[in-house]
């Protein structure tokens, strides 16, 4: 029986990655007058720094100014000026103040299931931030629980099921990223459903073995209420 | 009956002020070769950009940082170069990674409220940061419960004791912000205990009102269990 279905926020909910890209287009566009670097080696550099980063600032968009202000005076070795630097820092609040965008069939997924589910939300990230976008999602009324997590491993789905005993079996996850709301998540007995995004950040990128991983992949969050409902009834049985 | 005393995270539990002063000492160095300010002026441009960025950035060490990036870059006209900027992101690292230091008789205070009343910390700033902090302080295993919450007012009080199903009349909440830790609590019923740090942020800062606020004043965390002591006997009666 599925007692408890949890949702990701960034790009299951709501538009994220999108809005990342396009943030990094004009980050390069700040760039050009400054390093001659083609698109490719720039991302990389970014990557690169984020990636070291990572432990120190961990994820959301605070943590990726950041990285994009090192990066931005690590490949110009210091020449780039102060208000291109300032015109950084803007694309970050840019991104933090963003209206938040659902994802196409996300309110009617969740209302349909509200019904008889407990259903909650799942994300990682700035907490304001990620706070601040399940208040303006307009959907904040419809779940139990919204936690919102440092990483997104077994360990820490573990003790959030522990925080709300909920036994892993009556659990589904449903997220865009193999690597945070699926692996884990059937690591740890439950289980999940997958909604790619047309987006992945690169490092959310994980490749399923797909003779020990087995999980449904949805086209939109439309067919999620129907995907739902054959789970529940196979694990009557 | 008292059931559950509360413990704010930075200058309650592990020293932090102290950290952020002396970075501030830092960065006016960092700075003084490309602007001539007193540092009474420079502190409260920071403050300044740190007011205004508080709604989109929150509270925390990143925020911090990059608060300290755009004052840096206003106060020069964008005349700093890059590389002091770098600096300035190093000592927000710094400030991320730097050892917990418990403040004089944390553990011997904690560990003797903890036969007898469900201790828990609430925190605000960076979930990442604030999360490790708990994990280095040696505390962790003490702990009913650990919320990080973006923000320490009436409302977010509030919402916490209805998540654990606390009532406020047996709740005390122990910390060094009376902004924070001490009158939102009062303010919803709880009780506080305040036990000051030798320096104080000065968006905490709070002037409470003798005539309406009444709370116990400590001079160091020793003498925290003979005060619970007494503010418990004093409600069995």
């Amino acid at each position: 029986m599925i007692e408890v279905i949890a949702f990701d926020g960034d790009d299951t909910l709501w538009h994220s990655e999108q809005l990342f890209v396009d943030t990094q287009a004009a980050f390069r566009e700040l760039l050009a007058p400054y390093v001659d670097l083609d698109d490719a080696t720039l991302d990389a550099r970014l990557v690169e720094v984020e990636t070291r980063n990572l432990p120190t600032f961990g994820y959301g968009v605070k943590a990726f100014t950041l990285s994009l202000l090192e990066t931005a005076i690590e490949v110009t070795d210091g020449a780039i000026p102060g208000q291109a630097l300032r015109s950084i820092l803007e694309l970050g609040k840019v991104l933090l103040d963003h209206p938040v965008q659902l994802l196409d069939g996300v309110p009617e997924a969740i209302d349909a299931l509200t019904d008889r589910y407990r259903v909650m939300v799942v994300t990682k990230g700035d907490l304001l931030h990620q706070e601040s976008k399940v208040a303006r999602s307009g959907l904040a009324e419809l779940f139990w629980q919204v936690e919102i997590v440092s990483e997104k491993d077994e360990a820490s789905y573990r003790r959030l099921l522990e925080r709300w005993r909920i036994d892993p079996a009556t659990f589904v996850m449903v997220g865009n990223s193999v690597r945070s709301d699926v692996l884990p998540v059937l690591a740890i007995g439950g289980r999940a459903v997958h909604v790619p995004y047309h987006v992945t950040w690169v490092l959310e990128h994980a490749e399923p073995d797909p003779e020990r991983h087995d999980f449904p992949v949805l086209g939109s969050m439309a067919e999620l209420p129907d995907c739902i409902a054959t789970l529940d009834s196979s694990t009557d049985a």
